[in-house]
């Protein structure tokens, strides 16, 4: 609670009359719902004061006003999937549950858009475009459980940001709701836009901290008739990650190029219950292509496979559906194998992923702890998955310290950043302090500052508490 | 002046300290120059107090930290291209030239990246890549004067942006100098970025009002080998205008989509000293499509000479650079005609750009004045050119006036935006701030407000004084 003031009866009979009485939660049981996201350290668990699920704008800005005039915090909380704390209340106050905002109001494949409020589930923004016969680009992991308002928010990656970009370009436009209980539509439907200050960027992927994305409207494109997986399989993982920037120059423009490591392909092989070609020593790129046109399909598969042939690819195939299932099976393939575990999300520069790979991969050997990789290679996103197992507490922090120390000191020479898609949250405050450079860090915390003066909206996230 | 202080001897002294005796220019004749851009009206012109040309980054802050320290207004000038009054110095004080930050540090086609000062001119950015076999996709109109700094202040648009997006979409990374005079370095040269607020497209097209970017590390992509250029000429102007979207949506990815009403043909022909085809009575389409394969542009260009004729198109033909110079001379041809010009940058939807130039041409002709029309169509952007010919000044405001209030209403009920590549400037701050959400308007204050509490860095710009 510290310099906050604490959720009184009187606040809670205040947001009841916002947001409607069964809207907001109180007791003991229902709180413990909302202590944490995907976060499984206890130790970082904390329950709100009270959970409060607004269904308008107006009324996400009147708790808002109110959170200001009484001085308690507001933890925003889309799907619940950040791996970040990005939707624990660290600072106490209430969690703003945005799922009731779920309504998709307009759907236009003539002017190729379409308006959503925040708690939309991905997957339905994705499955409305296809009705339509277009297509929604975003593509988080965890599309079927998060809210398009947390992908905003968070600039949400996936695994079809090589070709589209992250959520951040897949948005037209945005309604918000400012920490000071103001609303602001940011952005336009045009191409372009000199129009002032570019204020839609900036809100996107700012973790919830400056402001409350209530509504969307989101760009669709047509969809690509001819879609194409293939599978490569290396036994030497360096020749694995040093063909993810051939193929990225070959003129393929893939939508996904995606790289495992063998232990990766065996604990998600096991977890997923069959095993693909070289489950025992081979690493995985998988590549996707999509194209307009038959001839330039088949082009771009003979392409990649002189490609692969020529760099040392052992077997090179056109996948199904089962490749991208022990893909998506990684992180639960893990899971079983060891309760506690983390997750790093570094981003390097294209030219450099090749060897960032192979030199963390090195230097995790030199500690205790096991390590599985994977990476969004084709954008230069590399996911450590570190795994507890049966270390002593103390052993998995200091190991853990000790190689992040060296691993992100290494990120940033190469220039590269901490995080690509995970975002900052509570997690990772600390070191984007350390590693950002000053300047950044000073624009940051003015305006923040400025748009939160007392620090109401998702306090102790990406900056930190003032 | 107001409440600005003014340039006295002894700041003179400090800045001739700061950037060097001879890179201080006080000396009427001197300033003179310096007193507008490409604006014509003498109304506007504004002779700043002194003129300086800093070398460094460190001597750009040292000059911000006085600037507050002594409380005079500092305009940042480019190559002194702007149309909206953005390198006029409004609230006197000093311009900061930088032309003389004019190397390219560094070209690297592995990294496919270069890196530049801000001074460096445009078409020297271009023709650095090209010498590496490599391409940077920006290229406003008047590259070959423009310096890059400009480009990314202004977020430019220009003929290749329906492919490659404005310059925003250009860079990687940039260091800026601060309205208070620190540093900061913003951006990266990842493809993905999670790692805190997203400043540097905060600062990209901000006009110079945040930040004084003083260097850049700039995209560079591979270039495509076949290039066609396609003049389609139409008798029927809504027939020329209805074909873009159709262009748009046929999967043909092009580079530039240009139109020319007859009227800007026949005027730039006449200042070309050639003529092409249907001077008299042709509206000209200029499609622009890059390939990285033969066979697809022949694909393409049979696509587009089917298109073109079942829209009505009299005349399709793949045209030859004289197209592009009649493209180019557009607002010189039509400067002989009206030594008094005035220029709209319009942006909208695409899905409503031939509504738009049709309707707005339909307008246009209630009023005494002569209009031509020239667009980006492929963007959605529209530069309606007025000239004031022999109207009294009188008769000149009060029909311009009149025109807008119903034109930017038409616009902004489109979903279009003032502007969408001139930028504001000084001169449509009145209009910026009339025509958007109050929201949005309150966050540029509030961020403005904060970044630069004195209002020194480039006052009276974007935002209204404070």
């Amino acid at each position: 609670m510290e310099k906050y003031n604490p959720v009184t009866p009187e606040i809670i009979a205040r947001l009841k009359e916002i947001a409607g009485e069964k809207n907001v939660i109180t007791d003991p049981d229902g709180l413990e719902t909302y202590k944490t996201d995907q976060e499984t350290d206890p130790r970082l668990f904390r329950t709100p004061e009270a959970v409060v699920a607004p269904e308008s704008t107006e009324q996400v800005a009147a708790i808002m006003k109110l959170a200001n005039a009484c001085g308690f915090p507001v933890t925003p909380r889309s799907g619940g999937t950040s791996v970040s704390d990005g939707a624990i209340a660290v600072c106490g106050g209430i969690v703003l549950l945005m799922e009731r905002m779920n309504k998709i109001e307009k759907v236009d494949p003539e002017g190729m858009y379409m308006t959503v409020q925040a708690g939309v589930r991905t997957l339905d923004v994705q499955e409305a475009a296809n009705k339509v016969g277009m297509f929604y680009a975003g593509d988080p992991c965890s599309a079927d459980s998060c809210l398009i308002g947390g992908n905003l928010a968070t600039n949400a990656g996936g695994d079809k940001a090589v070709r589209y970009g992250t959520t951040r370009n897949q948005v037209h436009s945005i309604e918000v709701v400012l920490p000071t209980g103001e609303i602001a539509h940011l952005g336009a439907r045009t191409k372009k836009n000199t129009t002032g200050y570019c204020l839609d960027q900036l809100v996107l992927g700012s973790e919830g901290t400056l402001g409350i994305i209530t509504r969307a409207v989101l760009k669709l494109l047509p969809r690509a008739p001819y879609r194409s997986d293939i599978l490569m399989i290396f036994t030497d993982t360096r020749k694995a990650t040093s063909i993810v920037p051939i193929l990225l120059k070959a003129g393929l423009n893939p939508t996904s190029v995606e790289f495992m490591d063998n232990g990766f392909v065996r604990a998600s092989s096991d977890y997923s219950k069959f095993h693909l070609s070289h489950y025992e020593d081979g690493a995985y790129v998988i590549l996707t292509i999509e194209t307009f046109d038959q001839d330039e399909m088949d082009k771009k598969l003979l392409k990649v496979d002189e490609l692969a042939r020529q760099h040392g690819a052992v077997e090179v195939s056109l996948a199904d559906d089962r490749v991208w299932t022990i893909r998506k099976n990684c992180l639960e393939g893990t899971r079983v194998l060891s309760r506690v575990s983390t997750s790093d999300d570094f981003v390097v520069p294209l030219d450099r992923i090749s060897d960032t790979i192979m030199d963390l991969s090195t230097l995790a050997q030199e500690y205790p702890f096991r390590i599985f990789t994977l990476a969004h290679a084709g954008d230069g996103n590399l996911h450590f998955n570190i795994l507890k197992g049966d270390l002593s507490d103390q052993e998995w922090e200091d190991s853990l310290n000790s190689f992040h120390a060296k691993a992100y000191r290494y990120v940033y020479d190469q220039g590269g950043l901490l995080s690509g898609e995970h975002g900052i949250g509570a997690k990772k405050i600390r070191q984007l302090a350390a590693y950002s450079d000053p300047g950044q860090m000073l624009m940051m915390t003015t305006i923040k500052k400025a748009l939160d003066p007392l620090d109401v909206l998702n306090p102790g996230k990406v900056i930190a508490r003032y």
